[in-house]
């Protein structure tokens, strides 16, 4: 350990000599300055993610009753996106365009327009156990449905109701290859949409778990092939699909198994009162192969609204269907990586109860069991069914498991703690203190069958104090734990400032790989297929069926087209939008004033909206990303006449009129100024082919982009030229302006691209003048002097070639240049920029780095061409 | 610099030494793994924000299209809440409760319900031009509104609409005293809600600048107060109000002077063509104190939507608005601190322009101008106005002030940079390159009169491969820049998942001051006034008149009251929810599955839901909130009959009977649960009174909150017994069951209380100590002993009491144990524990430390009771 720590402060003592003297306070004053402590400082330096650097893992949290899906890396905590899942939400136009809104509409239960949704529980989709990042599933507690993400693009394309529950919570959890979604019920109600009074609960209220099937090809939920298995009106909570030995099976917990109803409004103990009576409640154990046999024959099931409900009775029948006592109102029933073992929190208990599969399943093939509830599904002996108990502390909730076999995370809920335990050997290892009252907490892929410990996360419900004061309504507080040794190390608070994540899951960033455009022009997202509405550049147009109007519009940096629409009042019009980029983060996006129309046009797909033109008027719309400088002119006007009404006879405004002295002058001038860009542009496109450019494939992105705007111009140009010709200068110089656009754009992306290259190519910088750099910046010497652009100063490129003896005279130079002032040559450059070089009292070996610089400068000189 | 980085290497040493061992990863090995750079060693240490420690600074940025204002806070860059202004979100029960419905729909345009906005500026109340953190202001540009942000509860509480303008952008900026806050029109349109056709833009379309009138007492927009400035059709843009020598002053800048039209789909060039035509555009300059006084004369207005607009004519005729050219197409108008001077980025124009307004203002004292603009506005020269220009680079946009006088930062769009420069001297000082694209940028307090400088934002319009990959819709990047040395130093750089915020503004932390929870009971928080619903603790009840129903709910943890709601189809009915909690972040929610029904009930508030049970059936509604270990349980049911029906006669179901002697078996059982759970809390309280807890205001609320729970044993105390005597024992039970769960909140708020005192009050560990602390949990001694509390070896504690001359026995055994396993006290230890304390090769050095840190344990052993 010793040798480590002597071998760290010679590290340290190199770090600091060597590190940037951009940064102004070394690490000691910064850590006094903000009270950091050095463990503080480990934290940060384990958290900390540079630009540029790309997070582990994705994390995929619920955003509880925000309705929406949110990702974060870790271990940076930073929040990447927020996905619109049961929430309609104006930047990504969910629910705005058509497209998405019949995505939401399918989300409607019973006519009722659903704009809100309480998430729960994510899930990727999985093969053998282990997570695809192919798409992930959410459900919706409140109104019971499930979605499918697509993590190719990361937007929602499915969502399904229940067509039986009223209230959902042990979902979506799915079984080991994606086969079925599994959603369990929460609060019990009758299948039927009828009423019937709480007094026939017992009678009529109903638990159950859908098994959603799922079409992995299509990334579809079938709702056909999909069916519910009944079960008793037990308050049904989480679930988990069994994997490896106990593969087919399925585990869902219950905390009302009291059948307790409440009232309290008339004087009845309330609701907690009487679901926490028992001391135990019951794990639902059901085998869901067999119930998907089961489903296929008529005998067993029940057809309500639509959809296949298998009985208690037809289960029970099979052997599909048992019930094992656990601790009183658990939360979390987690399946071990092998399947094997089933990790039980009772949240009113202190106990955490590790079942053991085998067992079970041992009880089960002898038929073993200590009695019936009173639906007639057999009861397991809870203790012969457990590997053992082991007493935590208060309010267990959730577990997720570490890559070491064996080793598992726990959290509990009053003691604002996280355990980890051994469950094989029921052993607590190690607790750490999160701040306040945890739920859920997940591990790297910690609920699959290869977890990848690391990191853990701890979704506190309370922040309380933690953050800066937001008002009564604060955020949660996702806490972000280093597993990486033996003891937990709490490392970061992260403030979640829109929702309250219930959930989260977490995959390998190597797992996920969205597309970056849609390369189909003119996709329509929801659907992966070309849009009816598509339209390629050239194609725009108005048409109109009766009053039904439909506008084919095109969106590219920097101009809509159409860029005038004129409806009648009381028109239906619909406007598709495509993006023609082909740019990579070029979003184009539509907004039209007044009217609830907006969408966004992600490059290469189509979106449409749809609206009334109910009232008369000037309606303007823009583009309301800010995709270029020119984004602020990218924009139109709709118009709406009322046909009933007659108006005054309005004249076009008399332009004044130019002279056609003034109109030449104007014409040469932007002739000019296009053929200094070009000239820019040619150079620029020189060297990147020079310097080959095409085998860095993101410059090769850039490049690609900058000349689809430059191939723009030609069809400009014809339309400069021809109207030069036909003497209608005024139209020539607008048609040279909209030339001199496309360069601007082309110059954007072309000088990113040159910039990247100049930095792929430029030889690596010595010690010597990298510090020679920082000693250049520290005195100011850029205050005057521009590397490459003669300036305030001379341009020092090429210093060390002006002069003999170049590198000792500058040295003596730069150390002493009052004694230089007398030398012609420094007489004549003080003449020429008026100003003389200070002395910038500069340690020698200083100077001697700043040589090493201009070396390096040298070096680089042809690329900064 | 040498000592410096010599007491750097001595401290270093320190902190590697005495660093904590919990982390397992010493700073280098941390580096190396994760290919940090001492600079972005540096960078961490800068922005990252341990537990518990609070931001510097506040920064409120629009969310841009997502219409929601967003939170962040500085140097950590972690998002602290969005709050919900002109879009719908439900986690906050926004556009959900009907208090906040009222706010969106008061921002519905002629009728039509819009539901989201494109927010732009956010801006600040002021005095004297410095910020104050009681209210924010944000425009829509989209569907021109302005909304009021009550800084007391982060809730939005009014929303206007422009009655004359279509599109605005250059709002909301506030004069120096909040008198006015400025919105100009962006898309220039016929004031009235007419069809002009695009021919007559000259003729009939306008921009213009609204003055909103606001009432800093009231918190409120006063609309008839409030009036318009009739301006050109020259798409106005940004604005800043003068101070100091400007004060009474404002400006607005333009970008299409030009007046271009458009046209593309008939074969004109587009838009961005003909509006960057010209070299330059026009700053509009006006005397907002002089229009207030002519806006009071209807000679000089005319009434359009009910609203007064000051004509151009009136205007100029009173001496109060002109014209300055300014460089093309610019975007950024910036007043600096003192008021002197106006900077303008000319977005198409390589440089910015200072303009002098004591030169401005001696022109228009001497009525010298260049000439009129179409409309007879005086034009004033523009490089008689000017103080300098200086080229900074591609796409200069906008700035933002230094604490230095002189010093500003302007953004680049096209270089991607931000140019820190003396506008006094006109010189370049610095440049950073940002990734990628920069619109707004921000320095702390940066557009008021007292900027604050030490930190930068960079708000990136663009992303592309800054972040793991999230489908073809990017995250911004907003960077955070340390510019507290000479150079300006990239620190951070934060992805916005949600939105594509425009701008944001700063505020120092100790400047905003909101409530935790709402004091007066019931509160609406939309008006700050006391719910007509507000229902206290016993007042809950339904009130029928004829097809309204009403219900008067409250929420505590962790029941709602009433639990069963049965209505009528085709009922309207409102629920009122009260919560009664008055703990800080105990926040309830409320949701009916199915019915799109939400909301979100902080402690003190009363919110209020109202939908019409058109269909029939049962619907579950809960709190959404994870409030406390049983949000599970809290909820009710609501049925809705209809009665034209029939239905079968439902009986309750036959719950099976207990025997007396089961009965009285459970009841002794809860009853003895109870009695053992209170004697914790008792002791707890115990403590906490003899500790003195009350000197520790964040303590005190937390016992305050447990004895708010625990308060309410008494009445149900009297339930229960009442029941027993009665001979209803099962009753009587679940009475103590409740009673046993208000144990449990108790218990939780108790005990955190307690923790947090003991800390508060523990002794400082030595160095020693710690180090000993260290060693004890490396070796894993904390697998057997747990301090306070007998396990599977014996508690540690009083350890030292336990022994004659306890210190060298100790030291001795636990250097070499295996010499004293036949030591008779040993032996009794090795029986009693079946489990032999194995050496665990400690260092005699760290022995000594474990030792110091058993002595520190003894010292605050009666913390730990």
């Amino acid at each position: 350990m010793l040798s480590k720590i002597r071998k760290s402060i010679v590290f340290l003592s190199v770090f600091l000599i060597s590190s940037s003297f951009a940064a102004t306070k070394d690490l000691q004053q910064i850590m006094k300055d903000r009270g950091l402590t050095e463990r503080d400082v480990l934290a940060a330096a384990k958290t900390y993610t540079p630009t540029g650097m790309k997070d582990e893992y994705y994390v995929f949290s619920s955003g509880g009753q925000s309705g929406q899906v949110l990702v974060y890396g870790v271990p940076s905590m930073r929040i990447l996106k927020y996905i619109g899942v049961f929430t309609p939400e104006p930047w990504q136009g969910y629910g705005f365009d058509n497209e998405s809104k019949k995505i939401l509409e399918s989300g409607y239960i019973r006519g009722q327009e659903i704009k809100w949704g309480d998430t729960h529980h994510p899930n990727f989709s999985e093969k053998n156990g282990e997570y695809v990042g192919d798409y992930l599933f959410i459900n919706d507690k409140a109104n019971p449905r499930v979605a499918v993400i697509n993590l190719h693009d990361f937007e929602t394309t499915q969502i399904v109701v229940n067509p039986v529950l009223r209230s959902t919570h042990g979902g979506s959890f799915v079984t080991p290859n994606t086969e079925y979604i599994v959603d369990a019920a929460q609060y019990a109600a009758p299948f039927e949409n009828e009423w019937v009074p709480i007094e026939a609960y017992e009678e009529k209220y109903r638990g159950g778990v859908t098994l959603w099937k799922f079409d992995y090809d299509k990334g579809k939920i079938n709702e056909k092939d999909s069916f519910t298995l009944e079960l008793p009106p037990y308050m049904q909570d989480l679930s988990d699909a069994g994997k490896g030995v106990s593969m087919g099976w399925a585990f869902t917990n219950s905390f009302n198994s009291e059948m307790y109803t409440g009232g309290i409004e008339k004087g009845l103990p309330p609701f907690e009162a009487g679901m926490s009576r028992h001391d135990t409640d019951y794990m639902h154990v059901y085998n869901w192969q067999l119930l998907e046999k089961l489903a296929k024959n008529p005998k067993n099931t029940k057809i309500i609204n639509n959809h296949r409900v298998v009985t208690i009775e037809a289960a029970v029948k099979a052997g599909a269907l048992f019930l094992i006592p656990e601790p009183k109102s658990p939360h979390g029933v987690d399946v071990s990586p092998d399947g094997k073992y089933i990790v039980v929190g009772g949240k009113l208990d202190t106990h955490v109860s590790v079942y053991d599969f085998e067992k079970i399943k041992k009880l089960i093939d002898k038929k073993e069991f200590v009695g019936k509830d009173p639906f007639g599904i057999p009861i397991l002996d809870m203790k012969k069914t457990l590997h053992g108990q082991l007493e935590l502390g208060l309010g267990p909730l959730h577990n997720s498991y570490d890559k070491e076999e064996g080793i598992i995370y726990t959290s509990l809920y009053v003691d604002s703690q996280i355990v980890k335990w051994d469950y094989k050997n029921l052993k607590v290892l190690d607790r750490v203190n999160v701040h306040y009252n945890i739920g859920h907490l997940d591990t790297m892929e910690g609920k699959s069958s290869k977890p990848k410990g690391e990191y853990g996360i701890a979704l506190n419900k309370l922040s309380i104090d933690r953050f800066l004061p937001v008002g009564p309504l604060h955020p949660q507080n996702h806490q972000l734990i280093d597993l990486q040794g033996d003891k937990m190390d709490l490392i970061y608070d992260m403030p979640i400032g829109l929702g309250e994540p219930h959930d989260v899951v977490s995959i390998h960033a190597s797992k996920i790989n969205p597309s970056k455009t849609y390369d189909k022009m003119g996709t329509n997202s929801r659907t992966g297929e070309v849009h009816e509405g598509a339209t390629l550049a050239g194609q725009e147009r108005i048409e109109r069926d009766g009053n039904k109007v439909k506008v084919y519009m095109t969106a590219i940096r920097s101009h809509l087209n159409p860029e005038h629409i004129t409806v009648k009042k009381g028109d239906e019009v619909t406007i598709y939008v495509t993006n023609l980029e082909r740019a990579t983060d070029e979003t184009h996006a539509f907004g039209v004033s007044g009217l609830n129309v907006h969408a966004s046009v992600e490059p290469g797909k189509t979106s449409s909206v749809t609206f009334k033109a109910d009232q008369e008027g000037v309606f303007p719309y823009y583009c309301t990303e800010f995709c270029s400088a020119l984004h602020l002119e990218m924009m139109g006007y709709l118009t709406v006449k009322d046909d009933k009404k007659e108006y005054p006879d309005y004249k076009a405004a008399k332009v004044a009129k130019m002279s056609p002295a003034e109109l030449k002058k104007e014409y040469k001038k932007i002739l000019a100024t296009n053929k200094a860009t070009d000239a820019v542009i040619q150079s620029v496109v020189k060297f990147l082919k020079e310097k080959g450019y095409e085998k860095y494939p993101e410059i090769k992105a850039l490049v690609k982009d900058a000349l689809n705007q430059y191939g723009k111009i030609k069809e400009e140009k014809a339309k400069a030229n021809k109207a030069y010709k036909d003497g209608d200068l005024n139209t020539a110089i607008l048609w040279e302006n909209q030339i001199w656009q496309y360069m601007v754009k082309t110059a954007d992306a072309g000088l990113r691209a040159k910039n990247l290259l100049v930095k792929e190519l430029s030889t690596k910088m010595s010690k010597n003048a990298r510090k020679g750099e920082e000693a250049y910046l520290r005195g100011g010497c850029n205050g005057c002097h521009v590397i490459g652009k003669v300036s305030s100063g001379p341009d020092l490129t090429g210093a060390l070639l002006r002069h003999e003896n170049a590198e000792e005279f500058l040295y003596k130079f730069i150390l002493n240049p009052e004694e230089y002032y007398d030398n012609p040559y420094m007489d004549a450059m003080i003449k020429a920029f008026n100003l003389r070089m200070p002395n910038q009292n500069m340690k020698p070996k200083e100077v001697k780095n700043i040589i090493e610089y201009l070396k390096w400068i040298d070096e680089n000189a042809h690329l900064n061409q």
